[in-house]
């Protein structure tokens, strides 16, 4: 199969849609992104790098670094882990603090911000503090992506901190039932910061390639979790991975995937590759538009669908 | 690989675990099942049968049945269908009527029963009334299970309808909204007909080798629905085909399935084979207790998950 | 005070407001009610009536004859009827299911259409049938109104049983809880009916003399329920005799009241007198605008409130 | 009528109930009042005052505060006041925070601790600051308790602080809304220092006599709010005062009335006498326990109730 020539359908089958969706505008930091960009990249698990448009383009990966944040958490302690976060889907998101009063502050699953803030909060505690927890997650996703260039946007962290009052109110909430350990203050800031790493779709497509391989990276052959663990970073993923449009991810492209509110998605072919598509305008779900569509002509076309 | 061997450990492994869990006890009919069986039975796409312990037994599929109205649904009128049930995971069922309600009326899925009695009042529409429905219906698993030995279990649907009250009160939720079109009498108690088909392990496998190829009987070559199709269902037997424990189903087994309070249980490993088991006592969910560890098993000792 | 001069004042002062509000059009026989008209009286417990506008109007009293129907109950069973509803206020509608489902079925007062649901239920079960209660509720209502020319308007109640489809999704979701113990269609059919009885703004502000006067009528003498039974139905209209305005009226008119959507409010003045205004567009609450209005010209023009 | 002799009677009957409830625990600093206590005072319009128990022990007013501090945000500035909390009772408490974000930030009445927050928020803006929002707040209990000696509990709100993380996590939710005004942490501070405020039954009785007569002090002639304001405050503390047991206590008592879990509880017989109970053992939904019965008497004994 010709990767590279999908590649290029693709690109120039989306290219009319772009100028649909529209850019996070909560902070200006995002605000203020160009929407016209679009990047593709495929990585294979024997290494293989297929690319096609704003592939090396940084940008803000916001949620993405759930999946990194979660699988540093399972390799932690995945046992404290599982009694503090569930992993069954959320439904709407306009009942999510009812779903935690009513679940006693345990959030359903770890890829929405709720659960994120719990695996936030278990890494202070496993690292010792929110310098050494943050160090921690950037050094894994340095040696994932293979490369020493990773870095945080304060700015974007500390502008996200001025408009968090909802995610504050949820992380009070979970502390009144004792699921926070750690200063809400800190924990909530620590979020941020790892939510405002940046990287390009090349180095996101990389660093996931220990999850289209059964935990160990293809290249380097680094153990970094079990197979067990894969399975189920992958099933959370499929179906928790895009906020209250994960259903429809599923059954549009139907691959693993997770999506940011930069406008990145990355998704999973297991024993096959990986993918990373960035485009910034948004669809009313939060999700990329162009990347959601990109990715739909992909399994299209290949067939690499895991249904 | 050896399925027989494998079947074989399996249900050895299972053996000293019968016992655990508790068959469905709100009706009668129900009730009155033994909880000592077991059954388990892989078809694979080129037409070979692996079977173990109870899988010529009949039970009743209840919930199961919803692959099976959905499927004829789609082939009635998808475009209709989509706008009437969602395709998203429904979070907790505490919250289900105020979803409806939220919602206007809308299910989360055609597999939870909400979602499932619109598909019903579909198939009543579509085909003219009660009894063309559910002889539509069973005339359609006849030929995918591929034996004319398929029947409803009448006193098993006439008990569910005097214990089906809160059915009856989503029916009328719905139809406040407009999104029941017939009687809500006559749409639930075809709802609960089709529910009360009885089937042996052996069939429902053999029923739905059409979703492990791409919508095609692969050994008769009669194309029930598109691939695109395909992928909806079994990714929605992914995201929510185990009730609250649809998100655990897939971060253990990682198969699409579907189970019903009958104690069985269906998977489907795409491209390759499709699964049933039965053995009715539940677990806390609602789903077979032994059943899911055989399907645990199974992808465990096989490595046919698709994540 | 001159209770004829202040009706006629409150008469003059909100004839300018006449056409705002919408009367109630979810059913034809309502629909149809002229818009216009403005009818009020007052009747004391020494027997004196002051009346101005449309008083001799007749009108559907709707949810009014809520109080009939738990006066009714309170007299057969008060205890039985005090474990299946609750007194407290409902907050606001959007959560009336899930109120119900998380508290058991048993809904938070008599005066919202579930508690009043279970009113009319515990009335078929006393006297013997659906019959046999609208018998005893009308005889009940002539008695107090002092007049045998009461009746139900069945267009009405069949018009509403046609798209009561709300109702009777929280009965039953009452009945899967065991708080409905006849036939859902009965209780609901019912209940429609005692709400279409038709009376005037005279017969109502008269029939409701016992509950100005500690439960006895202060013309006839008859003992209809006890003191405290009395302070009971007040302080329920109080605080949820108007919907999801209950408070708004407390805090604006000050007096125990109970409106219906065919546009008439009732209200007690304890030891002094009883009102009924009758006016049919209605607010956004489900409350007649005009009528409201007028009652509170009524306590702000005469110091009459409880506070 | 001889109310001494009623509230000894009244004392003489609640002996045998001491013991029953339990002392609020969820702060040291209440933990460890002695249960034992019963304190009852009157205090007529023409003030005259009956007392009876410990009735000049301070004890921590908490809830009860919320009564001044809306008065004094009332005559603030009662048009802001009234965009940014409604005046309708809650309904159950598991819903308060759903209704919170349905609601969009806005608090359903200021006797729910999010309303006393949005007050408190209102207050500091007002007097322009934490510290002299508190200093306006216990320079009118002064004025109105017609004493010096009115103080904070500053360990008990400090420790009201650290356990306060639901009352910060609905704060932040408001926030997300716009609807808190100055930065959170100063505005859950102050509410909980002026929740500390310490007060003795014959100190709080004195103090409310503005709300049984119209808002002016009937012993000193000054009018603090509006007849009209008055009527809003007695109607909102009898549909909203008592948590979720609000419309219980309008049932039993009759009276405009708002309790606080330190163990007090006031009422209003409007155009008479206010009354302050105190005894510090709680029932099932935070009132105190003992205050509830003797009120239950006193109304009974005396016929004043509203109703």
């Amino acid at each position: 199969m010709d990767l590279n020539a999908i590649l290029n359908e693709i690109n120039h089958e989306i290219r009319p849609l772009l100028g649909q969706g529209k850019v996070a505008d909560y902070i200006p930091a995002l605000a203020t992104v160009d929407p016209g960009q679009f990047g593709m990249v495929v990585t294979t698990n024997d290494g293989q790098i297929y690319a096609v448009g704003d592939a090396e383009q940084k940008f803000s990966i916001q949620s993405i670094s759930k999946v990194f944040s979660f699988t540093l958490a399972l390799k932690a302690d995945p046992d404290a882990l599982c009694r503090r976060v569930w992993r069954e889907p959320s439904g709407n998101p306009f009942n999510s603090l009812i779903q935690l009063e009513y679940e006693a502050g345990i959030p359903r699953n770890p890829f929405i911000n709720a659960g994120a803030i719990v695996v936030t909060d278990s890494l202070i505690s496993h690292f010792g503090g929110q310098d050494q927890a943050l160090s921690a997650l950037i050094t894994f996703i340095k040696e994932t992506a293979d490369t020493p260039d990773i870095e945080m946007d304060h700015k974007v962290a500390i502008s996200e901190m001025h408009h968090g009052y909802k995610n504050i109110s949820s992380a009070n909430l979970m502390k009144s039932f004792g699921n926070i350990h750690n200063e809400v203050d800190t924990v909530v800031r620590t979020y941020f910061h790892h939510c405002s790493v940046t990287m390009t779709a090349r180095e996101l497509a990389r660093s996931l390639l220990y999850l289209s391989h059964h935990g160990t990276d293809p290249l380097t052959g680094t153990q970094h979790i079990t197979p067990a663990q894969t399975k189920q970073i992958n099933s959370l993923m499929l179906t928790c991975g895009h906020y209250n449009a994960s259903g429809d991810f599923a059954y549009r492209v139907g691959l693993p995937g997770k999506s940011g509110v930069g406008g990145g998605i990355i998704a999973v072919v297991p024993g096959k590759m990986t993918l990373a598509v960035f485009s910034p305008a948004l669809n009313e779900y939060g999700n990329s538009f162009i990347g959601t569509q990109a990715l739909d002509l992909f399994t299209t076309k290949t067939g690499f669908s895991i249904f």
